[in-house]
């Protein structure tokens, strides 16, 4: 982390930025070119088991500006597999090829790419990230500020960088001001969005509670920095205000929906905020408006894709600031349930879509 | 209007600022004292047409401090009906004297109070203006400026200050901030908040769309002021889209809840406002929270109660500073439905709470 200064962050940031990286060429291991390369694509949307097609293409010679990067590492998220399923707000173009983070590594670059050296280690940011190699413009790649030596389960978290770590951090920072010492609470605690808010709060000494759908959860989510982790029910508001002695919770974050999300808006203190950023559940939720009223609960949504689309710069910088040298120094991280190639994409979207997973199903397409 | 100065407004919201009246005893008409006065208590919560009672008390020399006043007019607020069933957040002390805001005449003052006057105009503040006098401490008092010669009708109004036209300007001011020419949408236009938020918004140049639950109420609300007015059903976001040329909706206001409030939220553009006032339906609200999450819907809530608790002195000198003057010029207005005076508290309180209303029931229990 001794190298991770500022002009890092902006390469982070937007990729472009001129940004020396010497020393790096350990890293780069002879290649031998492979001639046909898999990818994942989708021609129509609907269940990722069905929809989604290994297909394999030639490998072709970089245009100008182009850059070849072979994956490492690429998380299928829960947004992924609503994207593919036309439910993500935004349906892509088709056909499409999924994956929307991971980890390279630089294969060639073509003559203009002066930021970039064979070896070096980017974030895509281009999309298509379920494949053995990609190829597209320099600035569709990140570049990784000189972090170090790094085991391969730290190159696997530095995949899913991008979505999870991104989202945790920008709910406990963009609507509620939260103090040290503060309660927050938030459901589907063990998914790997949940692992992070968990560890981001623990760094900033705010307190959690914890909402999980199933026992034996606990132990793995304290070894984390959990507070306290409760079993969801009709119970729920009652036991958070037992479980912390009734103090105000500021902020509430909920990708369930349904019921539990109005659990959730019932167990906030006067003025706090409940916001919803996924429908795991599927169910609406039978909200009572007077309770809006009289508690002055705020409800809001969270949609990263937006984020994105819309953040500054410096709101970008700010973020991967924070987030990379966390994953690099293992302060945050998620569960890793279980890799596949991209071979075997139909048994890892049906492992994705399983309840009762303990972490992140990854896309590993080539040995680091 | 010459004379609404700071000193006036300050007056208005603290009421226990010293402030000047002078030849204003020409409103002071010789009072015959009566020997019994009458006003309404309840001693349980429930309907209001069961447990409000008529009672009376015997005159009473002033204590140190204290001011006696004649009532003029004082309204029926849903909030008040609320309150006497139980149904507003905050229970109130039993027996209570319901009534929350009207006008009054001064009649007689303790020597200790310099800064009223026999014959002025105030506002009560401490409630229980469901009576013929009141006997309170000064600060119970907010004097109204020298507004001039009143009609008997803007006597009236001014009896209508301190809830709904309030309720009006801090929904259109504390979430969002408006610009001339956007549009804004609201239920229950033809409720008196409702006619406040129109007039107030055509002041600011912004357009309204009115949604109403009958037919004929169209012509009232566009005298008033009104840009579009509908009839609620399951067409509503459509219709209000064709009605606004698919303008970005950035507040919609809603005291009916269900149904309702689920299809305001639906016509707000990306990143609107929704403020949930009250819940006449009764119903709870069945919400899509992934609609929340891919449009950036706010929902909010707002308690007039809640308000006059926490707001500063400054807060509130804005508020009233800008509602009366409009009041007494007659640009601010809300129609009346029918006068009653203390005995017929019962039905009073069943037309107040009868659909169909088109305006306020006033308690008038003084002639002017």
């Amino acid at each position: 982390m001794k190298h991770f200064s500022i002009i890092a962050i902006l390469a982070l940031s937007i990729g472009c930025i001129s940004f020396a990286v010497a020393g790096h060429h350990s890293y780069a291991e002879h290649q031998q070119p492979q001639s046909s390369l898999k990818y994942i694509e989708f021609s129509q949307l609907g269940d990722p088991a069905d929809v989604l097609e290994v297909k394999s293409e030639s490998l072709r010679a970089l245009k100008s500006g182009e850059v070849r990067v072979k994956v490492l590492a690429a998380p299928i998220n829960p947004s992924d597999l609503l994207q593919i399923a036309g439910k993500y707000g935004v349906d892509p173009e088709l056909p499409s090829r999924p994956g929307s983070e991971g980890i390279a590594r630089v294969l060639e670059i073509s003559a203009e790419v002066k930021h970039l050296v064979v070896g070096q280690l980017v974030l895509p940011v281009g999309g298509g990230t379920w494949s053995e190699e990609i190829v597209g413009p320099a600035s569709a790649f990140l570049p990784l500020p000189n972090l170090g030596p790094l085991d391969s389960d730290v190159i696997e978290q530095l995949a899913m960088s991008a979505v999870n770590p991104v989202t945790a951090l920008l709910m406990l920072t963009s609507f509620v001001e939260l103090q040290e010492g503060q309660w927050i609470v938030q459901s589907a605690a063990n998914s790997a969005v949940g692992g992070y808010v968990i560890q981001l709060a623990k760094q900033r000494g705010i307190k959690t509670v914890n909402v999980v759908r199933r026992e034996g959860l606990a132990e793995d989510l304290m070894a984390k920095g959990a507070d306290v982790v409760l079993i969801d029910g009709p119970d729920l508001a009652e036991n958070i205000a037992k479980a912390t002695g009734s103090a105000p919770i500021a902020l509430a974050l909920d990708p369930v929906g349904g019921d539990t999300y109005i659990r959730l808006a019932d167990s906030l203190g006067y003025g706090g905020t409940l916001v919803a950023y996924g429908v795991l559940s599927g169910q609406p939720a039978t909200l009572n408006t007077g309770k809006i009223i009289f508690n002055d609960i705020r409800l809001r949504g969270f949609w990263l894709y937006k984020w994105y689309q819309t953040a500054t710069m410096q709101d970008k910088q700010a973020a991967f600031g924070q987030i990379v040298p966390l994953i690099a120094k293992g302060v945050l991280k998620a569960n890793v349930d279980s890799r596949y190639t991209v071979d075997e994409i139909d048994q890892a979207v049906t492992r994705a879509a399983q309840r009762g997973r303990n972490g992140k199903v990854l896309i590993v397409p080539n040995a680091q």
